[in-house]
């Protein structure tokens, strides 16, 4: 059962400010409850189907109560459209100090406000074993619903640094890579990649901003063939970071 | 103005059977709108803001009617949520009968159900001068208001035939190569492709039909470097597409 104190909350969850205010943000579905219920993540309350349970049972950590739902019952409480698996309210995690070095490659994400997009670039970054991404204070929050459904469970492990960006590239020391992709850059397809450095991605509409642009030592592009202006933010993130990927 | 009746025939015009019947679809904002203005597609109804007006008088067709809206208006009658631009109503263009060279890379999709998953990879077709996608039968409807949206103008580029996919590949002449992405496939960093033959995309929860997989020449995969279980489809079309035109 829901308690109409818990659907409160649950909802209240939608919003950063609760979201900070509490430390917990909500996981939705089978696939992400799977992938959190098989993670570290702290686990504050857990609402799963019949069904979720018989097939899952093994996932359960010892001692971690659950309490059972119905479908209708999730739909309600949650954002999803259907929904018979379950959902859970998750504490945030304390992010280990910001590291990271010139032979590691790290997504940079400046402005990158749509909720999809930052998901499916997480989940892009989990596939090619990337485990952080720094992200400019505008980015869409990654605790926001749809980052996290978009992220296909990849949120338990890739964490997002939030940060002023530009002071962050200044902080970088010289022996950094700092690539950024714009239509005038280099064709990826003449260059000899290497997964290391930190690959900027820009806002949607605007790309990168000009205090970006000046820490960048090289730019780059994806070739076009065709007609399209654009390509998506996180489709041109998955095929710049394959390119990263596709030395040897 | 938007009559009442022609809100209502808009309204229709989000369902296949309406848009069928009257062989029409619709178009909205700023980016759509001005592809399809620039594209040979016939333009049935215009509704436009004085704003967009004045910015691209040099778009409008010579003796092309238009009726001036407001803002408000284009929300009211159209799916979006915003919408400072306009929305037309177009006609769908009579395909020439498909026909396929084995020297061309053609995209296959097998029962894409999402509507953005299909507009974002005829997107991904028109970057890379891809201008035909054969669809199973089963597949999001190409005339959809969400697919054209996530096309971002790609739509009047690209065309979508709809096929019994088996039969259509059963008809292939022996020379075509064809491709299909498994996780069980050939890494394709490994392989020296070619932008030539027919690229299979399966189902977003299924994968490639056991019907279709059997006409496969070849099964080919994106290598895993992390541990995200899969790639949503239109970013694995993306990397794959982009590995064909990467040869030279």
């Amino acid at each position: 059962m829901l308690s109409k104190a818990v659907s409160k909350y649950i909802n209240s969850l939608q919003i950063k400010k609760y979201r900070n205010l509490h430390q917990t943000f909500v996981v939705e579905g089978a696939k992400s409850v799977r992938e959190l219920l098989a993670s570290d993540l702290e686990i504050e309350k857990l609402f799963i189907t019949e069904d979720f349970l018989e097939k899952h049972t093994g996932l359960l950590r010892k001692g971690l109560e659950y309490e059972l739902v119905t479908e209708n019952q999730l739909v309600q409480a949650g954002t999803y459209e259907s929904n018979n698996a379950g959902l859970a309210i998750a504490r945030m995690k304390r992010l280990p100090k910001l590291a990271i070095k010139p032979t590691d490659l790290v997504i940079a994400l400046d402005d990158i406000r749509d909720p999809g997009n930052l998901g499916t670039i997480i989940r892009i970054a989990d596939w090619y074993g990337i485990n952080k991404i720094i992200c400019s204070e505008t980015c869409a929050d990654f605790y926001n619903p749809k980052v996290i459904a978009s992220t296909m469970g990849s949120f338990t492990r890739v964490a997002a640094y939030y940060v002023n960006l530009p002071d962050f590239l200044a902080s970088l020391q010289p022996e950094f890579k700092i690539y950024g992709a714009a239509m005038e850059g280099e064709n990826i397809h003449k260059l000899n990649l290497k997964p290391e450095g930190v690959l900027i991605m820009g806002n949607e509409a605007n790309g990168l901003r000009p205090e970006t642009r000046k820490y960048l030592t090289s730019l780059i592009k994806i070739p076009a063939f065709g007609k399209a202006e654009s390509l998506n933010v996180a489709t041109a993130t998955a095929i710049l970071v394959d390119n990263f990927f596709r030395q040897e």
